[in-house]
């Protein structure tokens, strides 16, 4: 399953007269040797010179794989190139892409790729003073050096150039998935594709579409058109719409893989057709959020001549090898209300709802193989004795993949990737699929084929995902590539940072619709304060944001906690440098000056805010993590001061701190205050000897470790 | 064709029992008696109360114009209030509009309208301390009238609230449009629908859809495939994606109106089909702007056979009444060139092109008559003897909108709409189709049909052409909606500027777009001075743009000439604070302090952005511009010290600051510095008496009366 390496032919390389080569050297760049590549590739060799594209700059395309998508590949580069540098390039270099010579850049791909799992995706690419040749052993391999290429593109007082470098690079797994939710909130088509821009951008190479849900049905349907005309609210996309996706997607080298949630989060088959019910119904379209009762029944044949005739239609309208059917979260309670479906148990001899699921993905198993197709679903779908080529999705955790492994199955990693939990970006980089310490044999590692970040939709809005999704999802899409060895969070948060501007050319709006959503916050222009408030603050992890506020499909999706980042900057610079300011005993001037700046930004915040909190109705939820935010940068700029006093503080003082800051961690416009922590252990650096006993010093030290805040 | 204002029945008031009254004053809120509505509606008569929108607020549709397009715009409506004000409204007010006798609105439509021209699209909204009635003839009246609605919220220390109100409202013209080229650079799905919601936020409800031009051919046609497979480098509007945007239209009240210019800009027909041509050929898709030679053949049966199956097609395809031909723009010379025409003119007796493009358009009027279709071209089509249901629409000017109304033909006027021109909004806004001093009767008056924004598209892509449209149309469809007596400048930009928020909403990107563009170019992240270079600069004028550098359509659009603002505000704020300070005698302490902080600011700039200039390729050609704004505010301070000190500027130091200013106006990267003219004004201003034989005072004098820059 492991992609195989082999690129083919030796390197042969046009002329290059084109090209000019400069002798400024490559170490002027700044940063670590991963210079702004992200996923890291797997081999680099740097050179000295760095190479200007000039105006005449141009491209060839050779091999077998030249194919159409190989020549919209090198467009669509060169119109990036092109945007990026202002360069005005010669038309030609966009109209006549063959049959030259005298090309800077020569492509040169043996074969056109399929669309399938483990298909050749590995490149190589090498800049040198000779000339710049990508070769990739398919066309879908030379799409992913081209990304490569665009990321190594420097623009700065040399001019437009990119380095000597050779790179090797090939995918550590085949399956690198991103999974959108589209029926808790429906995601338009341009959604979709500015996002498969993006993914390609960062080579993941599977979109998971989770099509069906409890809260609407997306995908048009000859077969059984009530699916999409009565539990859609209108929204859904047409078959002209999913041939479009899956043609855009074909394009960038990813595959497209349908989901429809069977038996289970069954609101939306049953309420348009609720003779498939295990209840009686009615059914309607779910507006909540959580786990729901409404459960297809399996003890009918009716039940399976229907998914037959949707199948058939489906396995068709897709044409990747899989299809996803769901699986999980069936509770069971509306099989055991129903007293036919217990007898069925019975006759059986089933244990339970568990095994009646079995049961019923088995029936589902037999139709998607009749229709050519292989099998994945959630954990829940596993068991013995299922074929060997269905794949467990496992959102419960990596021994779970192991122990299927071990049986021969294989297997991809969702659990700690769930970027909708709104978890740190270091939280799910460290996360890997198959640590280096994994208690599997070599053929069992073989079956982890991977991951899939996760964005449920239940918290976005069209205008809110990109920025769930996105800057974060570069990093996991690295821990997918990239050798597990690429471990440096420094590095990739900088990386990270840079690839987040790279990722706006796309369309991608993460970055883009904060200021417009603060603008419609305050009604106002001048949103510098809100903005200052944000980097210290982020919305509430994990699952806590349904628990504090109800919401619904149709709740607003534009306060603050939906404009605030997931992984704060200013916020995370400021614990760092807090952590070496700590380390230094408070001598380092730079991460002094850094954490006073911070302090006293923070600190004057609340005073520039406080007009526009009180005129503004959408931001009264809010007020209370501005007063906190001042308190808190206050009481950190008092222990500044009492280090540079040089006297420890007293027992009183700590504990009076430590209880203001306690309170801080309070919740409001479910959101958090990022900066309690390290400003915990700025009061307590300040406290030594008296901090050694105080609860709060001791207690912060102890959860500090996790990551998972 | 004016519209109808009678709006039937009289108002039948539901009971209102949930919608709060508060007691605090209208008057409470700032600024003239328009709010923020734009258009500014007919009639308005003002309350003293403010109604709260609370979380139980709902909404009933009544009468037999209780559409699904009525529907759905009252849960956009819905989705727009929840999302601005953050309120979490009851599920119901999405889910059960009707059967409500509890609703705070009551939407009355007395029947479904059609999308025909001079279809009535009154309203009156009522707003008072028994409730909320929004009356209309039709449902599309009643989409008019809810966006009205939406633009009385006022989210303040008051809470969220719309005033008490009584507003009767109608359009003045009933052709109010939009024309967007997708040929010289394609424009997605995504794009027009955005425009679309733009449109009717403003109550446009044309859009003019340029779909072939030299650069492409932008639709797929079944009859002629090869229309959109040769001529269009793959980006082009399927049949489906076109229903679609139709649909879109539609259920906004919006008329699509879609052109195929004929028989010169004719490239990208004749790339497809080279034997309808009146040179031998072959052709190409065209890659520069200009006007060129490719010009269909009107003298052989096969071309007319050819039209008759192209728009029976496209007759079936767009729904509208109208078809656009073009006609504009035919240069002659390929018709001249060939024998073969050269003699049919002559035996026709023709005198030249012009009236052979006359025999051209007679053809391909029985073409579209035949399909039920009226024709509507631009200036070039007219001739007397054409039927009276052809509509001209003028490039040319207003005179030939009147000598057509003269002879009984109807028009609509483009002239002084050119958005694309980048001039600023007040000229377009004091541009009206139908002065109060018009030579022309009232029935001549009547066939006056409105106007046309033109969004031509050389110098934008997707990503920058929101910014060009948006927000200056909102000014254009007010000149077309409202009274001709609303002209106040000021209170124009005040509304627009808040209307430029209330239109980001819609997803349009004319605002988000910029900072992302100076990233970009930048390759950083602090854009501020950047950010403040644009408030003193725009885009050249007019043609100039191709002028100073020649463009193809492969030029990147992403410098700083496409982040820039078309009507730049810090610039004209400045503007008018200067006129203001100079006619108080510099006495004025506001605006002198505005004028002085303005120009420290722009004086201190290029220090901030020299290290950004100096390593920033691709904003190398900005610059020299950033020096000039340098030198200009520091020539301002100058003038802003003399007039402190009292003592008038001698000759010498005059004719030395004109000549450095005169300097200043020279343009680099195609961008102008937009306050040379009033610190002109100032430098003068200080030289009394001096300045009353400078040439540099008394030229700068006789050139601002203008306008059009």
């Amino acid at each position: 399953m492991r992609v195989n390496p082999d690129t083919g032919e030796a390197m042969k390389y046009a002329s290059f007269a084109v090209v000019l080569m400069l002798s400024i050297p490559v170490a002027a760049v700044e940063g670590p040797p991963t210079l702004n590549l992200m996923p890291v590739p797997a081999q680099i060799e740097f050179g000295e010179a760095a190479v200007e594209i000039s105006p005449n700059f141009s491209v060839t395309i050779e091999g077998a794989g030249a194919t159409p998508r190989l020549r919209g590949g090198v467009q669509r580069m060169l119109r990036r190139l092109s945007d990026r540098s202002a360069i005005f390039f010669d038309n030609s270099t966009f109209l006549q892409l063959e049959g030259r010579s005298m090309a800077s850049m020569v492509v040169t791909a043996g074969r056109e790729g399929e669309l399938f799992l483990g298909e050749d995706e590995s490149y190589r690419l090498t800049i040198t003073t000779d000339g710049i040749a990508l070769q990739a052993a398919t066309d879908i391999g030379a799409l992913r050096g081209l990304e490569t290429f665009l990321q190594l593109l420097s623009l700065d007082e040399r001019g437009v150039t990119v380095p000597e470098i050779a790179i090797f690079d090939e995918p550590r797994f085949p399956w690198r998935g991103l999974m959108i939710d589209v029926s808790r909130h429906f995601m338009p088509v341009a959604m979709v594709k500015r996002n498969l821009d993006g993914m390609a951008a960062v080579k993941l190479n599977v979109l998971h579409w989770h099509l069906v849900d409890d809260q609407g049905f997306r995908v048009e349907t000859l077969a059984w058109p009530k699916l999409h005309e009565q539990a859609s609210d209108g929204d859904y996309y047409t078959r002209a719409q999913i041939h479009d996706v899956i043609d855009y997607a074909a394009d960038r080298g990813i595959r497209v893989v349908p989901e429809f949630d069977l038996p289970g989060h069954g609101s939306a088959w049953l309420t348009a057709y609720p003779e498939l019910g295990s209840a009686p119904g009615p059914y309607e379209i779910e507006r909540s959020w959580g786990i729901f009762d409404p459960t297809i029944i399996p003890t009918i044949e009716k039940t399976y001549e229907f998914l037959d005739a949707f199948f058939a239609e489906m396995a068709e309208l897709f044409d990747d090898e899989f299809i996803h059917i769901g699986g999980d979260e069936n509770n069971g309670k509306d099989w055991l209300a129903n007293p036919e479906i217990v007898a069925f148990m019975e006759e059986q001899g089933y244990a339970g709802p568990l095994t009646l699921q079995r049961y019923f993905n088995e029936r589902v198993l037999a139709i998607l193989t009749k229709y050519g197709k292989r099998m994945i679903g959630w954990d829940e779908i596993f068991e013995e004795g299922l074929p060997k080529n269905v794949v467990i999705q496992s959102w419960r955790g990596r021994e779970s993949l192991f122990e299927a492994a071990r049986l021969g199955y294989s297997g991809i990693l969702s659990n700690g990737y769930y970027i909708d939990l709104i978890q740190p970006t270091d939280f799910h980089y460290l996360n890997d699929p198959l640590p280096a310490d994994s208690p599997v044999t070599p053929e069992e590692a073989a079956r982890i084929l991977g991951g899939e970040a996760t964005m449920w939709a239940e918290y976005v809005s069209p205008e809110t995902v990109d920025s769930r999704i996105w800057p974060r999802t570069a990093a996991i899409a690295e821990r997918f590539w990239s050798p597990g060895r690429v471990r440096d969070l420094e590095d990739m948060y900088r990386r990270m940072d840079h690839m987040s501007l790279t990722l706006e050319e796309l369309g991608l709006q993460h970055e883009r619709n904060r200021p417009m959503m603060l603008r419609r916050l305050c009604q106002c222009r001048n949103v510098a304060a809100l903005e200052v408030l944000l980097g210290a603050i982020e919305p509430v992890k994990v699952y806590n944001r349904g628990r504090l506020r109800e919401h619904t499909q149709f709740s607003p999706l534009t306060r603050m906690v939906d404009a605030a980042w997931p992984d704060a900057g200013p916020a995370r610079e400021f614990r760092w440098a807090v952590e070496r300011l700590i380390e230094s005993d408070f001598m380092d001037e730079d991460d002094l000056d850094a954490v006073h700046t911070a302090l006293v930004t923070w600190r004057d915040n609340h005073a520039a805010l406080e007009a526009t909190l009180k005129t503004s109705p959408a931001l009264a939820d809010i007020g209370p993590m501005s007063i906190a935010l001042t308190e808190v940068s206050t009481i950190g700029l008092e222990a500044l001061d009492l280090a540079s006093a040089g006297t420890a503080a007293k027992r009183d003082w700590l504990d009076l701190r430590l209880d203001s800051l306690d309170k801080a961690r309070e919740s409001y416009g479910q959101t958090e205050l990022m900066i309690v922590d390290p400003v915990v252990d700025l009061v307590c650096a300040v406290s030594l000897p008296a901090s050694l006993t105080a609860e709060g010093c001791q207690e912060k030290d102890a959860v500090a470790v996790g990551g998972d805040d």
